[in-house]
């Protein structure tokens, strides 16, 4: 992708957190950690492909050699990083413990499968295992003009997805056979892979993590559709919306109303220096006191980037002020049962407060 | 999903074979290993899911709050087992941790983040971690009739998609355009997600690992299409073929027919007894007898179910014998640049040889 998003100074920056860290190195395999200290996409597999970053010398990507020619064309090639490939009848963990030599403490990728750590805990005896995310975390969690371009970019995509939500809700198709057409919609919009795709309907949108079922749309259902993918980019989609077929309950056009003052009630309390769980709070106070406080049970949101969940976290006992970069979901909801809504945006904050990056309409979209 | 393809009996074969492995449990987060025992089909989050199944004692699958509509949704709410929620502000690994009690060894699961392991490293402080894919895997490496539909239903989704792909490859098209049309045909023949697609044209051909890049299509390239996805089941495809547009180099042709050999001789070496290395010995020795020896560096394959990538492997030094219901990849390739190719059908190891579950044609297809 372009030096713009994964600019050459990332290894530098990294390399001085591992030392101000007091790690020995980091070691990071495939997933968000390596895509942004390298843009290199690759794919966690049982093969291991690891970045090692020392605090002092020089770093070096470990591949399976049938991978070498992926990564060579990969931004890595331009960087200076050695890169050395492992044959597949060689111990590529016991080739990086070789490298590392004598370390006392080093930190794994938060996502790295525990089959690859426990391999590193056997082939690093004594040494301290940590996790690199903390390492990262100042880094990733505020994004620079690139990074907010990027997520800008994927969150008109999805918006695009919305746009046509609407024309496959109709009485007689399976959830399922709505989110079918989502994720292909998820593609044609522009991502590069489709990361969820929540079709709630009827009963179903009382349970925030539902995904599809074989349940069947009727006329009267409320369905909160909950989509998002990852763009060429590496950099992620997330949105929410809810709809009605047909005119919906009665008890339900109350509760969206409140729910659609608590999402901007939140929005609008992002702003540098407010804390967190501040933003939270502004979602869940209108619902509480709307007697629904029971029915919103998850967070108000998530930070988003090259992760779909990843810091800052919006939720009571996070109390770390916002900054400029930080990019978002707000995504309150309310599950009474036997439906339910959430209205979700991703939100970047400003120098002055907050910018949207989702547009499509929050009123109640209300089909067939 | 079918209790057939996910009968009930398998959590008392879990519990029996924790207790056979000499641990006190297993700890089992989102992914294969999970769904394999339970149907349960989560996603891995930073939220923690996790069933915990003992050597003695009930099992208990630990969920987010929010998720709990969606477990008891899934397959897991008539299997009896215990559904533990957790608040947004509660510890789940500490939760974990007081219900196992004293333990001195547990197995996580492979796929496990390490910022789950290392969080249960600290929550079991003196107790043994260790995998917990040795424990499942005598129970995962052969598959039951249930499983073995399921994998050719998936194998014959994506021999579908293969059946459009010579119309997509047409000079002036970009791997990524290919790449999202095929990703649209792997949803819209039956997957329910897209695990990868490698469109690997001219040059890139002979990078095995290569996916997709904005290279352009033209005349005489060769194109290698490595593709797969996951079926609602949970069970895998992935089949390779190798396609070339227009007339294609000399040397590939004659290369191509070499393969087209070997491939054949692997398959033909599938049967019960036989250890897994010799089905890469089959394939290995005609590409190394025509001069391609060093031009074939990658084994022969991998075991595929509800992981596109598990036991058994198909490699040198794997002398583990083929028994009955295993199921593989058996996909050599050659890559000598600036052009290569792959061959690969999945196949099931029968009483008394083998069965192809992908049936597309092996014969060079040659489009525009």
């Amino acid at each position: 992708m372009t030096s713009e998003l994964y600019p050459a100074g990332r290894l530098g920056q990294v390399r001085d957190a591992v030392r101000s860290a007091g790690l020995d190195a980091v070691l990071l395999t495939p997933g968000p950690d390596l895509r942004y200290v390298t843009g290199y996409d690759a794919t966690q597999l049982e093969r291991l492909t690891c970045l090692v970053v020392p605090a002092q010398g020089g770093a070096a990507l470990f591949v399976p050699r049938l991978e070498l020619a992926a990564a060579q064309a990969s931004p890595v090639s331009g960087s200076g990083l050695e890169l050395i490939a492992w044959q597949e009848t060689e111990d590529p963990f016991g080739m990086v413990a070789r490298r590392l030599g004598q370390v006392t403490a080093v930190g794994l990728s938060d996502r790295m499968w525990a089959m690859s750590a426990l391999r590193f805990r056997d082939a690093l005896p004594g040494t301290r295992l940590e996790l690199a995310g903390p390492v990262l975390r100042p880094l990733r969690i505020t994004k620079t003009a690139a990074e907010v371009t990027a997520l800008r970019e994927a969150g008109a995509a999805i918006d695009r997805v919305h746009a046509q939500v609407p024309g496959w809700l109709r009485p007689g198709l399976s959830e399922r056979a709505v989110g079918v057409r989502v994720s292909e919609a998820i593609l044609a919009e522009g991502h590069a892979s489709v990361d969820f795709v929540i079709v709630a309907s009827g009963p179903n949108a009382a349970s925030p993590h539902h995904e599809v079922s074989d349940r069947v749309l009727a006329a009267g259902d409320v369905v909160v559709v909950d989509i998002g993918g990852t763009m060429p980019s590496g950099y992620c989609s997330d949105s929410t919306r809810t709809y009605a077929i047909g005119e919906p309950p009665a008890e339900f056009t109350g509760y969206y109303t409140v729910l659609q003052d608590a999402q901007q009630a939140a929005c609008d309390a992002v702003r540098p220096g407010a804390p967190a769980e501040s933003v939270d709070a502004a979602a869940r106070d209108p619902i509480t006191r709307a007697g629904y406080g029971d029915a919103f049970f998850h967070r108000t949101g998530h930070g988003i980037g090259l992760e779909s969940h990843e810091d800052p976290y919006i939720v009571a006992g996070n109390g770390e002020p916002l900054r400029p970069g930080m990019a978002f979901s707000v995504e309150p909801g309310i599950y009474p049962g036997p439906h339910g809504a959430r209205i979700e945006d991703i939100v970047v904050v400003t120098e002055d407060g907050y910018q949207r990056l989702n547009q499509a309409p929050r009123d109640l979209v209300v089909t067939g």
